[in-house]
């Protein structure tokens, strides 16, 4: 059976080393922040997620998720007592705002602690996952008594939230939705219709489920400027505010898939259901777009998380299993065969997946403190760039990482030869939960359409100028530094050719708009590539000073050659796409739709 | 629910237009090979793999095969029936020797059926798959009696096969293998041992499967030089040649796995299994490679095959899909959205797999050529050439095709959005079934090292000499023609990369082995990219040619759009694989086991 370690001290490392979280204290909301306390909280979730989440991982593979003739729904053996441990001891507290019961932690050590509990188990993670990006919907868009009357219950993991969007005919393109919502005398409304693959949408882990859905009020425009969003509780709650009256909401179905079977994907119905709108009328796609934005990072993190735990597994399969010899000559000499971890093409597949996990979680965090920036800074030109680095950063967090990750993880399943194929051995559990990651929430080629339709051009490119301010300012400072001179070139390098992608986009995206969509994709990865070159370099300057301040830890140096890997063996692939950037729509589009 | 279309007019296209099947008619074998006899076929072929094994695709991935207590094996409702007209209508005998019952057609029309039973229902193909591998061994190795014994069963079909090498502890490195062959006075052998992963280990398909088992004799060497081949019979055939007593051979288990569920995928326990050897002792490997080259071109197909598949699936779903609007202004102004074929992603994901598609089929049934000349030719150069180019061609269709259709087959599910993910809709079912061809008959690695380390250098380079030699023959053949130069001047520049990436590996490999081992799998895709790259100019040729002869058929202009998108957007990862390959042994190789 796989098994899983938290990371821990390479999540140190990026959370004091490299993002410094320490400065969060200077935000009023973090100022009691305690760096041996960020310290507990990493390695206390090490344990919860290593011996509570991750032996449920393969149970919940194989049993999945039973809806029963009433409609209710049964998870996994041990999801529900796992569950009730992750509520008794705070986690899905923890980064929540103490107005209504949160540990009030930022965001940055937050994401940390989701990381573990996406490796160890994904499909668990994502009950308290979804109702953390309810409770974010609530909190932007709710009024003063919706969240006091949902927030606590939502926080302290009583209760949990779903997120209800796609219907059977509309996912990307919500503006065709259909689910109707008839005002009633009270104010609150009638929700009428279907919603399909809602995640979590029907469960027995806690007392109440409250469903956040898109609908359209009577006599709403077309398309997406007459979509609202409701509050739609599984019980309706009584005067007391406990849940009470069962509401016209139901399981229909649960969906048969390729992954993720211990969360319930659901086919909801909604007929007559009361439910309670968020903010304005017809403007609930704003909200539901906040939410989103969170959710994303959040799917990017799951590609992560599956990379790593698959790269764990991959690492020690490789050690362990012997086969063949070493092409320079027998390393285990008195044993049958060398470990296979001796054969450089699985090296190849071990460090690709190791440069990437530990550059993806830097990019992951890096995010994550911008948005504890943006919500928690007073400084208006703080919170300006936070919004503008996060924004463009999370269509590539999303995109970008999940894409990779199905590369890698499916490269860890192939060190495993045909074990990888079998199920026992869970492999293919991380290849097919990760698959999930590239399409949800916005599948990658919408990532790579907002990050070159929208993100690159709002506000006349702000957002892009100051990541390149950011990087130059960081090569200039460093561009004396003889040790990590190469880690400084190649990042030269790639912004010079992001910056040569971008210039294209610009003066061909506008003439034909397809050559930006064609190109989209291409984009996403150059600016992976050129993010990933900057926190590869960073990370190298750290780690160069900590060896030269003294230090042994095997750590830094591994950090290094790890680098090195990346700048040698991932970074080249920046030169393809931009090769392939740059011949526009006309090979994409050429073939007439039915010659297909 | 998928379906499935054989691309039959594309096939004729690669038979009659590029590789000039009719041309087989001048050896002997062939000498009736009738032009309107192949197409017949092919469209035979077409018929029963669309209504017959199409259907059942999903049936099989759904049910799987059950052992029942007594080790017998059901496979799902259907395939007996569906392998009852297989063997009625003769599809097992066709490219069979007619000495032993076979109809004696040319592998490469072969290959197109094979194809088509691929891409219909993968599982099921490998009932009649194994048995052909089984076929190759005896005919290769076998005695006239054990021929006259087996063969005429197995052609016909009543039989199936299987090969036996892998064993608990070894797979690749089968020197490791364990399994004892104890010799009986009447010449025959006591076959004792485990082995896995065994492909149609047991089934209720036929009344006997006769496995290929690879076991050691008493006192045989240690390592590869101790490893014998061996007939061992379901059922002991009586004196009449009839299966008579059931042999000590039984499946054990059935393993549960990510994909192929209708192949039953077995644990062989042999347990003094009599067996009778194969060719001469200690010598058994050799054999087996014999069948593991022919396997391997089937793994090729496997990988096409379910890209294939997938890829019309997304078609269809591209075109049927109404979501959001196109860049450039509704094509759909009366529908409530576009179809999202004309939004550029999809499409590039589209033809990204449609361009890989087509030159993966090239380059198989060139393979397919090849074997053909090499068995029946009498010219002896000509037979040296073949079996060079086929040998050089072997890791690049296994490894390349089964890489390559691995990303297609994915990009295809994306199109799909959620439904992708949904088991109903049958995309993930060709992503998991598809995932094992990277795996058996020698992992994608394994393959690459074959070509590096063996390929390349075997006779002083010549293999790869003449297919230089055949490039550059068809660049000065066709250098003048203006409306391919693009396709020329592409090949060139792939010719000259691989060349680059050759001597890298020549003056480096040597002096340190890891070098070669570290690049082999981007030197294996820059192989398939300059193949496909020459195959994609000879395509353009023939069709430039149709058309400047007056043909009209939209085929030959969609033939030429659809090469040039490979020029466009797939060539340029040469450059990127060329880069990494060149980078050495030292990025791969620096971290110490140990600090993985």
């Amino acid at each position: 059976m796989p098994s899983y370690k938290a990371p821990v001290r390479d999540m140190k490392f990026i959370l004091h080393e490299m993002l410094n979280i320490s400065e969060m204290s200077k935000f009023e909301q973090f100022s009691d922040l305690d760096v041996d306390l960020v310290d507990a909280i990493l390695e206390e979730g090490a344990k919860f997620t290593e011996n509570e989440l991750a032996p449920l991982n393969v149970v919940g593979d194989h049993e999945g998720c039973v809806r029963h003739a009433d409609g209710s729904v049964t998870t996994p053996k041990g999801f529900k007592e796992a569950y009730k441990t992750l509520v008794e001891n705070g986690w899905t507290s923890i980064v929540r705002d103490p107005a209504y019961g949160g540990q009030g932690m930022p965001g940055l050590l937050g994401i940390s602690v989701a990381e573990m509990q996406t490796s160890a188990n994904m499909a668990f993670s994502m009950y308290p996952g979804l109702t953390g990006g309810a409770i974010k919907a609530i909190s932007v868009g709710g009024s003063p008594e919706q969240k006091q009357t949902y927030l606590p219950k939502m926080i302290s993991g009583e209760w949990s939230g779903t997120m209800n969007l796609t219907e059977p005919h509309c996912g990307t393109d919500l503006g065709l939705l259909k689910t109707k919502a008839v005002k009633q005398a009270d104010g609150s409304y009638k929700i009428t219709g279907q919603k399909i693959f809602i995640s979590a949408g029907e469960h027995d882990l806690t007392d109440n489920i409250i469903h956040l859905v898109l609908a359209r009020t009577e006599d709403a425009p077309a398309g997406v400027k007459g979509i609202s969003l409701f509050i739609v509780p599984k019980f309706i709650l009584d005067e007391n505010e406990n849940p009470g009256e069962r509401n016209g909401v139901s399981c229909g179905a649960i969906e048969e898939k390729m992954g993720i079977h211990g969360n319930s994907t659901c086919v909801m119905n909604y007929d007559d259901a009361t439910g309670y709108m968020i903010g304005e009328e017809n403007k609930g796609l704003r909200v539901m777009f906040v939410m989103m934005n969170e959710a994303r990072i959040g799917v990017g993190m799951q590609g992560l998380g599956q990379s790593e735990v698959a790269y764990q597994n991959a690492v020690e399969y490789a050690r362990d299993r012997l086969q063949g010899r070493s092409l320079t000559g027998p390393k285990n000499e008195n044993g049958p065969a060398d470990p296979i971890i001796v054969h450089p093409d699985v090296r190849r597949m071990l460090m690709e997946t190791r440069a990437f996990n530990e550059a993806g979680r830097a990019l992951l965090y890096w995010g994550a403190k911008q948005e504890d920036i943006e919500r928690h800074s007073k400084d208006e030109k703080a919170v300006e760039r936070a919004d503008d680095i996060l924004g463009l950063l999370t269509p590539v967090i999303k995109g970008y990482l999940t894409d990779k990750a199905m590369q890698t993880t499916i490269d860890c399943q192939q060190v495993f030869g045909g074990h990888g194929f079998i199920e026992e051995w869970g492999m293919s559990q991380f290849v097919r939960d990760c698959r999930i990651a590239l399409i949800y929430e916005g599948a990658n080629g919408i990532q790579a359409l907002d990050l070159v339709g929208r993100k690159l051009a709002r506000n006349g490119g702000r957002a892009l100028m100051k990541l390149n301010g950011e990087m130059d300012a960081f090569i200039a400072e460093n561009k004396g530094n003889e040790d990590v001179a190469d880690f400084i070139t190649a990042l030269e390098g790639a912004k010079a050719k992001l910056t040569e992608g971008t210039m294209w986009l610009m003066q061909n995206g506008m003439t034909n708009p397809d050559n930006a969509g064609a190109g989209s994709v291409d984009y996403m990865h150059m600016m992976g590539l050129t993010v990933f070159s900057y926190l590869w370099a960073k990370m190298a300057v750290i780690s160069q000073k900590a060896i030269d301040d003294g230090s042994n830890e095997e750590f830094y140096t591994n950090k290094l050659i790890t680098g090195r890997y990346f700048t040698a063996r991932m970074l080249p692939m920046i030169d393809s796409h931009l090769a392939k950037l740059k011949t526009g729509a006309e090979p994409v589009m050429a073939l007439a739709a039915d010659a297909f």
